[in-house]
């Protein structure tokens, strides 16, 4: 007993993924980056550095001032949208990382998909889901591989969580909170101009942007999708006049367990998903952001375990587990058809929230 | 600045309602206690002998050995519930608190306010929302005065909670998550034959029985009452065949500012109430169980601030608060009228379950 918990402290953060040996591996996957936001150069770049699997080759950004700047800091290509959707250093990059405003999503997927290159799509995966299933269809038709960038699920403390679900350590699921929530205009510099309150590039704010987050993570705790949402949505601050400032939304998946999330974009920090079961509560605290370590916490009866583990930088994690299952020829579990779950989640949410009541969700089936 | 910090850590504990001098109060009040079940017997009767405004004096319950027990046991005048009725022992108290299952009260209460005697009545208030407004005409038309025993309202927690979100601390309240379970089979004895089971004497089990927690919490903290619920229950146990074994229910309040709430029979022990607003978030954990300490937090940017306090005895607060307003002269905050606006969300989340959409709530004024 002593030396199974042992063994699990030190097999915690352990890429449970990872088949290759290290020195396997020749070559890492060229990157092309597409989108140079804060994101991007803050948090993808980095992670594509300290990943061995891969590394970035050519950057591409609308703003040639940042594509300048990036490439010339890091002996990068740097070239325009329309070079790089022409193909003109296709032979620089293997696979194409796309981090541009929602709504564009599309349109360099697609050109990544007819050069043969595979994908690592930021979600949500589009503004829309119709855009979002060509998005899918793109990739399927060109046979490329379509990876979408949710990074917790190769953070250990999700993949943990996910583990003890499987086991039944936490008996039934009986239900789920889960919430996350900033003050974007202030923790992103104040910028009112930026492209998330902008509902024709975003598809949405505060359910699109962070919903995603409860959302997917929950799916991937629980090893479920939600069968029916209820969602509503409000804003009262004029800067998310065009799009939702809060949400909150009820994801209901099959045998009527129940998820009950919050998203603001106009509250109090924070972050947290609890998983109630017959057996143990899972508490992930903070859970959510990039920038902040994560809590993981186990409790039964009267016993409480927090698990204080060495933190992943959680886009490396990302990149690394990208960058292998393509070099190890292996899907990816966050593929396209698992992200169109999510947009039919949001979209479903957007709509009951407009409707005021609940909504089923079908399936991609048609 | 430290002044102010440290006596607002002195006032924390203190009985803001409290406006007697100790030594003003010459004789307690004289409570008859009707129903001797495990919470009568382990906290009603402890708190109203530790606190210093009432006293225990009559006690009755259908079971006569019980009554027989805790009568001999404590120089108490146990009578049968007919005797009770009758008024035979009507000059040995000044109140009646009412302890006994929910179908039951409004008889009792009857029977109190045809003797003129005020009232502490265990909440929810009966087993439906008709006889809860018989129960309240009763005390009303017989001029009474009811409480109903919220015995959150009296803990300092809790009124801690609203302070900081009447000052505005808070800011903005942009959602709430509550949650309250507990595995009510292995907890209360294994006791499968007990009345909460029975829909006819509870009316519900999950959402009526723990439900009324995270409900009548969020209005006292928020202030304010749910014009909408969107409720959802299940049952799986067998036990739980008549009744809700879990329930899930979103509480729309005015301004679309959501209460996500989830209740449980079968689940983990949980007990946690969280307020999040623009400027901080603020959390009691443990909340809600009598029998564990109140956990209080303030979080705000990356700040967060425990308050470890001097946990009370929270039924002997709740007792406190019944004489002494009574001794006072004073009016009750949980009073028919409030506790009504619980019964009718209530019943609005079990409408809205049958129905599988959102049910808006009316006031009871015909």
């Amino acid at each position: 007993m002593e030396a199974d918990l042992a063994e699990y402290l030190d097999e915690f953060t352990r890429r449970d993924w990872e088949t290759l040996e290290p020195g396997a591996v020749t070559g890492p996957v060229r990157v092309a980056v597409v989108g140079l936001g804060w994101f991007a150069r803050e948090w993808a770049l980095p992670g594509i550095a300290r990943s061995a699997y891969t590394e970035a080759t050519v950057v591409t950004d609308i703003d040639e001032n940042a594509v300048e700047a990036v490439a010339a800091g890091r002996d990068l290509t740097g070239v325009t949208p329309e070079e790089f959707r022409s193909g003109a250093v296709a032979d620089a990059y293997d696979a194409v990382y796309v981090a541009t405003p929602n709504a564009t999503h599309l349109e360099y997927v697609e050109a990544a998909a007819a050069q043969g290159k595979a994908v690592l799509c930021e979600k949500p995966l589009e503004a829309t889901l119709d855009r979002a299933r060509r998005l899918v269809a793109a990739c399927r038709d060109a046979d490329v591989p379509l990876m979408v960038g949710y990074r917790m699920q190769t953070d250990p403390a999700a993949r943990r969580l996910r583990d003890l679900v499987a086991a039944g350590v936490a008996g039934d699921v009986v239900h789920v909170h889960a919430t996350m929530s900033q003050t974007m205009l202030g923790e992103l510099d104040g910028d009112a101009d930026q492209w998330r309150l902008d509902p024709e590039l975003s598809g949405g704010c505060a359910a699109m942007d962070l919903g995603v987050y409860p959302l997917n993570t929950t799916r991937f705790a629980l090893g479920a999708d939600p069968v029916r949402v209820s969602g509503r949505t409000r804003s009262e601050h004029e800067a998310f006049a065009g799009v939702d400032e809060h949400a909150t939304f009820r994801l209901e998946f099959p045998d009527d367990v129940d998820a009950l999330c919050s998203v603001s974009q106009n509250a109090q920090h924070a972050s947290r998903l609890e998983v109630t079961g017959t057996e143990a509560r899972l508490i992930l605290d903070p859970a959510f952001y990039e920038r902040e370590d994560r809590g993981f916490a186990v409790v039964r009866d009267g016993t409480r375990v927090d698990v204080d583990f060495d933190q992943v930088h959680q886009i490396e994690e990302e990149f690394a587990y990208f960058g292998h299952q393509l070099l190890a020829d292996e899907p990816f579990h966050p593929d396209g058809e698992h992200a169109l779950a999510d947009m039919r989640a949001l979209d479903g949410v957007y709509e009951s929230a407009e409707a005021g009541r609940p909504v089923a969700l079908g399936d991609d089936t048609e």
